[in-house]
Parts: structure tokens; sequence; C-alpha cells
């Protein structure tokens, strides 16, 4: 697997917060931004958008994935979740943890930050444990 | 509202073919392309994203929409759809029509094809009637 | 298909009001209720059930039939929709529209009312049209 | 909280796997039944329900707590799950783990099930770690 810079992990940030900020969150008020990392360093980007109908609303995180694959990319390096109106930062729901399980590795990391100073980074394994049936023996 | 040429529609027709493509479908078998056409002719695209916990599939249309929205645009000008493994042309299931409805007016055209030749255009308020509230009464 | 009494309708409507009381929707404050009437009149009934990732949210519509699924019940009569926090009467969202039409013919009839003194009935066919794939062709 | 006695699992686990055989799963085939036993020992059961359109499906494990929720009822004691036609024993999606921390305390306990005879136990908090805030430091 490539190597995380300092640097790739801040423009991903940089990139979270930009479309945080155009995430379409009128009924929570709560505005997220996600930026996936692909192994060639290229960024693929998502808003929340959510519906009056709110089971109908669709992470960021999801977004993000889904223009990846879109693109016909599945080779994930990292995920980077902006939450910019959180009051700390913010894993990716049970639905986003199950969907990113869907094309990475238990190593795959995902770093969460509410201000792009401090980072929290886990693992989907870590996020998302006793997924693979092997597991469940443990 | 701008005019929907025939060749612009053959463009999105193109691209929501070329993503439709690249879509996640392992478990249906059922890919989806959709292009999400601008004001200013920008295409915003999606395929449909499989999961093996198939609630949590997202749709090609609600990936173009979202992506769309990512890029701070909500202008929608036209919905082409392109379902190349169907019998027939498919319009968009129910929770697409809700969130295609979030942000559309009733006069949105959909047009939906399963090889390119055929087109089906419905309206938005075709496909998603009794929407707003006064509509009720009618 | 059996006949629908008045008083089969006020008996679901109470049902309905009685469990949209009991929905567990603390982030938007709207309740629903519904109550699904089956052809020997037995109803089941659901609650919305909203979830801080908005996105996992269920419809009330959607819980009475998923219980009336589990209870190995298909033969739905009618589903009334009660919405006592609305300022109008509201037709199901676009998700309910395609559950409901997975287990319906085109002429199911669909109640709803905000206060149960006045009822907008629709079939799932007004609800939901060009379903079918021979409605396409129209 | 109160104990939970293996006859008490036992016969959630004989409700669990009697509503999985009805259970509405004709695109995956993959039938499950959901049993959430209550604080007084009631059981609510839920059976999944699929849908064509594969993002609109409802797990079982949803079913049954919306059921327990429509019936007024969040005094949640433990929840099982049995899937009859797995190879192995298999834990609750994302959506669902999701869905079941909006309701129920750290240690709260999820059996799963193949065979009604190999229970696997895990709490919420080990199916969807770092959910709470001040998790998230550690």
């Amino acid at each position: 697997m490539k190597r995380l810079s300092r640097q790739i992990i801040s423009l991903a940030q940089a990139e979270a917060l930009k479309v945080a900020l155009k995430a379409y969150a009128p009924y929570s008020g709560f505005r997220v931004g996600a930026a996936l990392i692909m192994q060639d360093y290229t960024i693929y980007t998502g808003s929340n958008v959510e519906n009056r109908s709110y089971g109908l609303t669709i992470c960021a995180e999801r977004v993000a994935i889904a223009t990846a694959i879109t693109h016909g990319r599945k080779d994930f390096l990292a995920l980077i979740l902006y939450t910019p109106d959180a009051s700390q930062a913010i894993p990716p729901c049970g639905a986003c943890r199950q969907v990113i399980s869907e094309f990475t590795s238990p190593s795959f990391p995902i770093y969460f930050t509410k201000d792009g100073k401090r980072f929290i980074k886990k693992t989907i394994a870590q996020l998302y444990p006793f997924d693979s049936l092997h597991e469940l023996a443990k």
C-alpha cells in the first residue's frame, strides 16, 4: 500500500472541508464533507444530502465512495471525514461503515476531524469489527 | 429554462452508458447509469453501487444528484437514465423519485432508455404526483 | 376484493393515531402512524422510527408492511396513514410508495389524514405510476 | 438488568426461526429472523423484507426494533438473530448496528446463530465501537 504523507492528508482535509460547506443539510443543520484518497492520490469528495423524508438522506462518505465507483475506481487508500458543525470529531455511521467495508481491507484508515487541527484515526476493522466470517469465532 | 437539444441528450446518454458499465452490481447483475444535465450543460454522472446488505444499495440517480450537490450545483436541467441490462426502459424507483423531487420543479424531465435508441420521457410530476400540498385536494 | 366499510376505516384510523403517538421522532418532531388492513380485517400498525444518522430512519408505512410480512401476510386490503403533526394530510414518501407497490395491485387504496375527520384517498397507481413495464409505452 | 435464562433465549430463538421462514427474500434467497426480548420477556419479531429496488430492503433486526417502538417499548433486553440460509452465524449489518445503538447501552447483548445449536454473543459495544463521544479519545 502507498504511504500517506501528512501533505496528502492536509490536501484531502481541505477538500473535505470545501465540500462540507456545500452540504445540503437543511433539516439537521449538520454538514459533513468526505474526501476519499486513491492509490495515485486522486481525491473523490462527497457532501451529505438530506431529504424531507429523512430516511432518504445520503451521508457524505457514501457519496464519495459512489463517485469513485462511478469513475471505475476501487483502489481506496484512505478516507478523510470533516464535520465542521460538530463539537467533537465524529466517526462514520453504521451504514457508512458497512459500505466502506464492502470495498476495503481491515487496515483501511479513516481520519475524522472537526477542525482540521486534530485528527482521530481508526481502521475500518476497529470501526466495523466482526465482519469477516473467520473473525466470528474469536 | 434552457432548451435541451438532441445533441446534449445524446452526449449525456453516452456518459450514462459509460458509467453504467462501471456500476458495482454483483448482487443483482443489473447495471444502471445516470447523467444529470445542468443549466450550463455540465454533466454529473452516477452508477449504482450495491452492498451485501441489500438495503445499503445506492441507485445511480441518487449518486449523480449527490455529486452535483457536492459540487455546489442545484440547477438541474434534465436526468438521463440508461439501463443496458433491462429488457425495457426502466423509470427511477420510488426512493429516487423522492430525492429528485427535493431539488426540481414539477416539469423537470427524466429520459430513460435501455439501448440509447428509444427514450421514454416523463416529468417528475408524472412519476411523483401528489407531492406538493396544494395538489392533494385534486 | 373485500369491501372496506366506514367502520373498519374508523377502527384502523384510531389504531394509526394510537401508534403515531408512540413514534420515535426526536429529530423531526413529525410523528406518523400507519395501519395496514388485511383481507380478514386484521390490522398491522407502524410508527416512524428515526435515527441520529438520518438516512437510517424508517417510515411508519414500511414498519406496518414489514410487520405484516413477518406474520406471513401479504393480503393487504388498504393502508391508513395518520400525521397528527402535519398542517395538511400527507401522502407516503417515494420510498414507501415503492415498497407498497412491491406487494399490491394498482387499485390498492391509501387513505391519509391529519385529524381523522377528513381523509384523502389515492390508489397506489395514482401515487406510484409508470411502475409496470406495460405502462411505460403510454 | 434482568437475567437472561437459557430458556428465554431458546424461546426467542424459536420465534426468530419461525419468522425467518416468513421472510420476503426473493432477490437474495437469504432469509433472516430477529427476536427482540424486552425486560418483561415480551418478544417482538421481524423478518427481512426485500425490494426490487435493492436499497429499499429492510433488515429483520430493524423490523423487530420498529415493532417494539410501535408498541411503545424501548426496554430492550437482548436481540436474537437467526440466519438459517447462512453457512456461518452472521452478525447484524452496519445499518442495524447503528439502529440498535440508538436504543441500547454498550453492554446490550446480541446472539446470532445459523442453526439454533451454537450461538455467538457480542455486545453492541463490540459490534459498534467508537460510538459515544467519550470513546473517541481512546
